[in-house]
Parts: structure tokens; C-alpha cells; sequence
């Protein structure tokens, strides 16, 4: 394991994780992914995400997803001696992560000023739900609530429909991969300055990044972007179209494409036929070209259409539900899913790691962890003799060691 | 502006840009935004997405979202002298990023042999739509296929509707986003191996990564995850909920929090009636609790339901629309709103920058570049003399210069 661990390309770097449940956690899972050493400082509860979901041999498949390649730690950071670890561990560490709301940490001790002075190499990286400055800096957070005050809800939804939240939490998860982004950009900046800096992650923000021609169409007109479900605001045809067994997904981005679209359905006079040939003609006769193309679908069965699709170079695939996802041979091909042991435990199935880096490929390197499942091996690490350990474990300060 | 660039965190890291249209090109604007040197390297015609989306004084609004912070040089890869000068750049850049179909490269004759003979510092990244490998690599890819074929269309929608895709492209975006993390990443790691590598991210990859719970769900069960539109599959109240004068969304994530919402409406006796003090008896009784909770907060309009829960820490929020979002005081505060120059041109307001670094910040430290803007200016620092210049442009191998 040592071996695949210095493999990674972030080898050598050292993260404090005081993150739990979704956002934090999926940016330090990242960053251990990709080689670096993750100690998760966790409450003698522990991450509440280790009692949700569904069980598998007494352990949690959804805890497992966001905390592979990571060491626990337990430490009361409410008592002196789990303050004087987490101290002794922040001193020699290159990275902290943190999603407490914003004032948490100065609560804790632990005002940018004492880790400054603590450790001027360390990067303080937080994710939060809407930044630690401004009117909601105190409001609590949630992704559902950061999607529907992001914009993404509101554009997200069929045209008749409502608001509509993404099922998997993705502000949660793009603030994660944004933390995890600053987290290594100061990392390089560090090489320069010699410097640690802080980095500041809010869901709400990242996911209003990512608005895109959304947010350049409103800022260009001023006209607000409307939901349109499947159907592209701008472009017909595009969208689901109704196969003899079912329907799939075909995106003419441009009339290059969408006439070698129509050629494959014998339509391929729409383009010369004065009703149909601009796309304003299209988008204005939508009902009709889209009964003409699903007649023409329908008679044949979607693997014909994608077979054939495809090899003209035309967008298309189906609309796959996970059984499909995590059957389909391209998926398999691109180990998309992998196995992670935990720690004394089952082996668990998650999805895979989608930086494919050539020489310092991302590698389970270590098990889903037991509740303080290192923290002996952790404090000894920083210096803590056998005895001391006993007496913070005694005292109630740090959890239990690696033979509970 | 060289001061404001010098203060990036990626400083002094130079990323040779083949990308057009989204992936890609927000990946190369990350690493901008971060203080990298991005040369845009567009083809005669340019990026397509120059002409697309509406225009503001003759320039997309569209395509300056995700291309700030890039100089142009136009290259025809087809001509010799085309190629010459793509191989220069390449030799001293840290950085190649392309976002053709797999195999592209190859043809322009830049195998990964010939990339790592000519420099062996290389960072070469990828972004494309399957991977790679596997049956599917050379499929034609599109943000819309990637949300089909990744599951994220089966799960998002209302539970009595259509799959339903994300409005923004977010298999590009979140692709374009985990690629500028294996470049930052693999920057990192080359300080130890003093070697390049392959970056490769695929847009289904990244999406199946974001299947989170869903996943984990799935494969502890056996059972394919279903839409559930606004509600939590497991619970419950959750939700959209009806003030007087409109909805708001609520996300009462575990029972202490459900406790201070029903106490705050006055309503704390379900949590110890029989038929709804557990979670399993709540989601039985959906409809009857929907109705009860609707009814009291019918009684007062959505600014005081947000003043009162956000007291008390239950996390809510209005779901807004983009005007509403671009005209929230948080936002602005986050500096979520920001102009950038287009060259010679316009001020256009885009997204402002997620990632907050204290002592590097993004800027907005170079402009919107106009295709081949800085064609004569990008020959010259890798060594082309005036006439050799001149001469590459007389015979159409490069673009128009600073003064077209």
C-alpha cells in the first residue's frame, strides 16, 4: 500500500480533514485520491454521514463514497488535550480543510492569527454555504437550499413544470472539487512564496459559476433564462426522440450534424424546405418536426438508431438508469467502478475516479476508516510517547486507538 | 495588469490551449483565472462559440464567459508552418490542454511519443466525452448525451415526469473543472518526478463520480434509485413549502433541526404524536404533514419564514432566478458579478470566481482576447523574428497579428 501510495501526485502532502458529511469530505476525499496523506479529526460521535444509508455488514456505503484514502483520528476539540493534538498535528501538516459555518474555527482557538503563528506554511482551506462575508455569511447550509438560491433550480425543470433541485447534492459536490482545486493551487503558489494562504469555498457560489450561457444570455438582454426541460433553448431539433423500444438522446449542435441526422432518417429534405431550413423556422414548427422524426424512429429499435447515429457522427446515447450506468461495458473499460476495503471490514463498490493521470494514477490507498481507527498510529506520528496517549485516552480527549 | 497576474497562484505556468467550445475552454479559463499564462490556439475560423449566444457591440457574451484571461494565436494545424510554430510553443509550456475526439492529436502529429520527445516537462490533458479506451472512445460526445449516459438524466426530474437533463451543461463544466485539478495536480507532482504526464478526464466519467449517495444506494441494495423531484427519497417534511406570497425551500436535513422548524410554526406536537414522531411514519403521512405545514406557513409571506428559520438555524431559502440571483446583496458581497474587457471592446459582466485565495486571488488579469489578437506578440517571445512572421502570415499559416 505504501508503495501505491507514493505513486500519487500529491504524495507527501499532508491534509487535516475537520470536515464532515458531504462538501469537505468529498474535497479531501479527492485530495487522497491523488496521493495525499488525509487524517480525518473526527468527534467521538464521529461523521454523522457513518450512520446513513443502507447498511452492508454493519457499515455505510454512502460513508464509504466520500472517505476512502483517509485516516481517522478521534479528538474532543472541546478538551485541552484534543486542542493540543489537533495543534500538534496542524503544526507539521501542509493542508487543513474545514465546513464549519464561517466563525467555527475562531471558537475552537483557532483564528487565522494562531495558525498563522502555529504554522506559516499551512493552507487553511474552508467550504461554506455562501462565504464568510456578506448577509447570509451566518445562515446555516444545505445543498438543496444553495441549489434553489444558486439559480440552478429555478432554470433546472420541465417548461410546464416547477423548480426543480438535481437529485445527486451538486453544490455539495462542485464546492468540493472547487476546494480541492485551491486547495493544490496553493499548494503550487506555496512553491513561489514559501507561504501558506487561505482558500474559501461557498456552494452557493460555485454552482452560480457554473451558469454559464445562462447567466451570459441574462446579463446580454436582460431577459431571464426560462426552464426548457429536455428541448435546447436555441437549437431544434435536439432532445428525446421515441425509438420502436424506447427513446434516446440526440444533440444537433449545429446544422453540419443535423443534417447527416435527417440524411439517416431519409428526412433529409427538411434542410432544403423552406418551413424547416433556418433554425428560427424550426424552433417555430417544433411539434411537427418532432411527430416527423419520431415516425420515422419508431421503426426501428434504439441500438439500430445509435449503431447508425454514431458512426455518422451524431451525439445520441440512451438515457440510462445506474443498473444501466454501472453495466455498460464503456464504464467497465474506464474502471469506473472500484472496491475500497473498510477498514477491519467488507469490501465495498463505488464509483471510480474520473482524473485518469498517466504516471501517478489516483489508487486506493487506504481503507475506508474505523471510527478512530488510527489514532494511536496518528498521535505516535506526531511525536505523542505511548504513555501520553494512554493518558489522553483516559482523560476522554482523543478516541479510541487501533485495537478499540 | 503583469502585477495583478504575478499575484496568481499558478504564475509563471504557461498552458498551451487546443480547446474550443466548453469543456475545455473552462478548464484553460480556471487556470487562468488562477494566474496561468493560456495561449488560445484557435483555428482560422476561431472558436465556434464566438458566434454564439447574443451579441453585445459585436461580441458573445457567450463565448467571453469562458475565455477571459487568454491571449489568441491563430495557427492553421493543417500547414507547416502551422505545426512549426504549435511545436514551439509546446517546447518551453508547462501545459498542452485539448478537448478533441480521442485520436486527434495523433493525426495532427503530436503522439504522445513525439509530444514527449519534444518536452519532457509536458503536462498533456485531455477532456472527452467516453474516455479514451473502451467500445465507446470514439463516439462523438455532447453534454446532453453525457447527462444520458451517466445517469444523471434518470434521476433528475419529477418522480411522475421525464428524465430530465440539467439546464447548464454541466457534464462540460464539471469535466472542464476536474481536468484543471489533474493539471494542477500533475504540476505538483512533476516537482518531484521532474516529469510530465497524461491528464485525461472524460464528461460521463465526471458525472458518474457525482452519483454520490445514489450510487453508494444502489450498490448496497441492488435497487436502481428513482426521480423524487423536490423531496428527499428518505426524508421527510423536505421541501418546497407555501408561503403567503410564494415558496420556499426547506431542508430540515435531521430530526433537531425538524424539531426548531415545527416549533417555530407553532406545530411541535407531531414530533411527539404517535402517528409521525419517526422519520418512517412521517414519509407515510407525506401528504397529510404537506397539508398541516403548507396551512401555517400560508399564514405569513417568504421574508418572514426566512428571517425566523434561518434564526434558528433550519436551513432555507427563496428559489430565485437569475435576476434575482445576480441582484442578491450576498452575491454581490461574494463578488459573484464581474466585468471583464473584451479586446479592444466591450466590458462584459460574467460569473465572478468561486475559488477565494487570501493572498492570491483570481483577477481578471488578462482580457477577452479577439481571435488572433496576440498572434505576432505570442511568435516573437518563442523566438520567431519579424519576418519570419511576416512570412508565416503571407502564407496563411498563422493569423491576423496585434493590428489585423
Amino acid at each position: 500500500m505504501a508503495d501505491e501510495a507514493a505513486k500519487g501526485a500529491l504524495h507527501g502532502l499532508r491534509v487535516i480533514d475537520l470536515t464532515r458529511v458531504l462538501s469537505g469530505p468529498f474535497c479531501t476525499m479527492i485530495l487522497g485520491d491523488l496521493g495525499a496523506d488525509v487524517i480525518k479529526v473526527e468527534t467521538p460521535r464521529g461523521d454523522p454521514v457513518r450512520g446513513q444509508g443502507t447498511m452492508t455488514d454493519g457499515v455505510s456505503g454512502y460513508f464509504a463514497g466520500f472517505n476512502r484514502n483517509k485516516r481517522s483520528v478521534v479528538l474532543d476539540l472541546y478538551s485541552e488535550g484534543g486542542k493540543t493534538a489537533l495543534r500538534r498535528l496542524l503544526s507539521d501538516a501542509d493542508v487543513l480543510v474545514e465546513n464549519f459555518r464561517p466563525g467555527t474555527l475562531d471558537k475552537l482557538g483557532l483564528s487565522a492569527e494562531v495558525l498563522q503563528a502555529l504554522n506559516p506554511r499551512l493552507i487553511v482551506a474552508s467550504v461554506n454555504g455562501y462565504g464568510s462575508s456578506g448577509p447570509h455569511a451566518g445562515r446555516p447550509a444545505f445543498d438543496f437550499i444553495a441549489q434553489a438560491m444558486s439559480g440552478f433550480m429555478g432554470v433546472n425543470g420541465a417548461a410546464d413544470g416547477a423548480p426543480m433541485r438535481a437529485a445527486p447534492p451538486i453544490s455539495d459536490l462542485v464546492a468540493g472539487l472547487y476546494a480541492a482545486l485551491g486547495v493544490v493551487a496553493a499548494v503550487v503558489g506555496r512553491q513561489r512564496t514559501g507561504q501558506g494562504q487561505t482558500v474559501e469555498v461557498a456552494m452557493v457560489n460555485s454552482l452560480v459559476s457554473m451558469m454559464a450561457y445562462l447567466a451570459s444570455e441574462y446579463f446580454a438582454t436582460g431577459r431571464v433564462p426560462q426552464r426548457t426541460g429536455n428541448d435546447h433553448p436555441l437549437v431544434y431539433p435536439y432532445g428525446l426522440f421515441d425509438c420502436a423500444d424506447g427513446q434516446i438522446a440526440v444533440a444537433n449542435s449545429h446544422d453540419e450534424i443535423l443534417r447527416r441526422f435527417l440524411d439517416r432518417l431519409d428526412l433529409g429534405w427538411i434542410m432544403s424546405d423552406p418551413r424547416y431550413e433556418t433554425n428560427a423556422g424550426r424552433m417555430a414548427r417544433r411539434e411537427e418536426l418532432r411527430e416527423l422524426i419520431n415516425s420515422r424512429m419508431a421503426g426501428q429499435p434504439r441500438a439500430h438508431w445509435l449503431q447508425v447515429l454514431n458512426a455518422a457522427g451524431v451525439p445520441c446515447g440512451e438515457v440510462k438508469d445506474l443498473a444501466q450506468v454501472f453495466a455498460d461495458p464503456q464504464i467497465a473499460a474506464q474502471d469506473m467502478v472500484i472496491e475500497a476495503d473498510w477498514q477491519d471490514g467488507p469490501s465495498l463498490k463505488m464509483p471510480g475516479f474520473p482524473v485518469k493521470l498517466g504516471t501517478t494514477p489516483c489508487t486506493v490507498h487506504r481503507p475506508v476508516p474505523r471510527l478512530g481507527g488510527h489514532t494511536a498510529e496518528i498521535l505516535a506520528e506526531v511525536g505523542f510517547a505511548p504513555d501520553q496517549i494512554a493518558a489522553l485516552v483516559q482523560a476522554g480527549a482523543v478516541g479510541p486507538g487501533d485495537d478499540p
